[in-house]
């Protein structure tokens, strides 16, 4: 099956956080809080799945509540946090929303989510992913976390089914 | 109608926020407040071209009363936020100037811009604007959205009417 | 003795901390504290060494409370600050872990960094060290200061004894 | 005159704090307060010199308490804060210092350091300065603002009297 193919099935696309919706990057303040950077082209894609009617998650090891007020503003509700196995969160999320894997596509970058990879029917991840997740994957966006992998990915699969430039009323916030 | 004398009619140079005027990245704090990172030398630009009886003016989707700030210090008034519809208020605003299309650049780098493109005589973008708006803009600058762009177009149009180099005493602020 | 077999032989790996497991630059916040940037897949890394049994110190001639909660939360409890001999330090610390100077590692950038460099016997730096540090060192990363040279490093060194896919439940924190 | 020669006689060294100490970048806070990003290896040479017995100068046309405490820990004194006149400046402490002008570099990015440049012996700045002051300077450093290029400057004039490698104490703080 061509990736194309893979694309035009998917109804789920879930993420992992750091590395894919950010850069990677933890700046660390003075408090021990930690400051993530998201990018805003993929918040217009984001928003733009949700209200196409694409169901999205994201999915992550690690926890933040303020990037999970960014992700409620975008419309996104499923926000799994210090998830210490992706792949029962993304099985158990499957089950719920009645999808079969082929329409099950996840992005990580990092070892942690090969586990993901185990039950996704589409594996991608960002340009700079480490080796090991690269070696794995069905498609590489050649953009990089945080700077646009995730708007790629959703665009490609938008396009599969011509609902990409059937833009709504969506607005980069 | 060449590049150079679409710049010598501009009177309004309008721009987006996220992307033109920054880099389009949100920096999420902990308390779910963003940072947005804008470049000093468009600060330069900004000034030094109301300072001379450029009008210009900011339009954008999201919201920020820090950048609005920011803009007030640089001697910018129009400052539009929350807008659903930019070609409405850069229609309006161009009213009010009692502005002719051509007199008017629009600068955006997503598809909520490509709104604005249908009023604007004149559609510039960033390097690293999607491609849609690249595909739809007059002139594509070879510096990307937050780090010099905005400069970039405002020192052209200045230079089309010897306006750059007649400095004031405008400082970087 | 190639690379290779000096890794082999690392039990003790320690870091510098800005232009190491930072990309060396300190954001200067309004009320003069500093916020400083960390890479997530070098933090998997030290995790997941540690985890795994190895030794890991982080010596540095500045100082912050908060790169300490950090660290300590992947699992690195010997953290130096304020050190203004990182050689007396590393063989300290060489001494009480009863090391030999060829099981340990010392990756810096800078000149104060040369001090480590004497009691260390596997030197090694980012891409982007100062040439001081680079034409000193025994192995260059081909990657930078807070952008995965401190992964690369570790691991090396882990691949060296099968221990770098031995995953255990390590996630991305 | 070969730039070597000048720089041989430069004892004082005064920089533009945007797009040189830093990469001329604005955090925006959202209280309005803006947050700017500076170089440790940067830090550690300004360090050096000032033990060494170089006078070093910031003089900029903006403001920043933040930065003064930074500077002020690196060992500057002369900070000097909404600056209209950079010339004036720079002349009067020249004069008070009773250096001629030979002995006075001035590294600036932007039309406002021209003003600078008519009063410094030796005119120089980083690699992404603006074309005006490109085409004006007496040195151009293959770094950028906020990432070495004041290292660059600092360490070729200290070599120039093998004051570079007599290292002190100075650490990276």
């Amino acid at each position: 099956m061509s990736i194309l193919e893979k694309f035009s099935r998917i109804k789920l696309l879930a993420f992992d956080l750091d590395g894919v919706l950010t850069d990677g990057k933890l700046l660390i303040m003075p408090d021990g809080e930690w400051i993530r950077q998201m990018d805003i082209k993929d918040g217009y894609a984001l928003q733009h799945a949700v209200k196409s009617g694409l169901h999205i998650a994201v999915i992550t090891g690690s926890s933040s509540a303020a990037v999970g007020k960014r992700l409620q503003k975008l419309g996104i509700q499923d926000y799994f946090e210090n998830t210490s196995s992706k792949s029962t969160v993304l099985t158990s999320l499957s089950q719920k929303l009645n999808l079969q894997p082929e329409e099950v596509m996840f992005m990580g970058d990092d070892i942690p989510d090969l586990d993901a990879y185990k039950v996704a029917g589409c594996k991608v991840c960002p340009a700079d992913a480490v080796q090991e997740v690269l070696a794995a994957a069905d498609y590489i966006s050649p953009l990089k976390g945080g700077h646009g992998c995730v708007r790629d990915v959703i665009e490609k699969v938008m396009k599969t089914r011509d609902l990409w430039l059937n833009t709504t009323n969506t607005q980069s916030i």
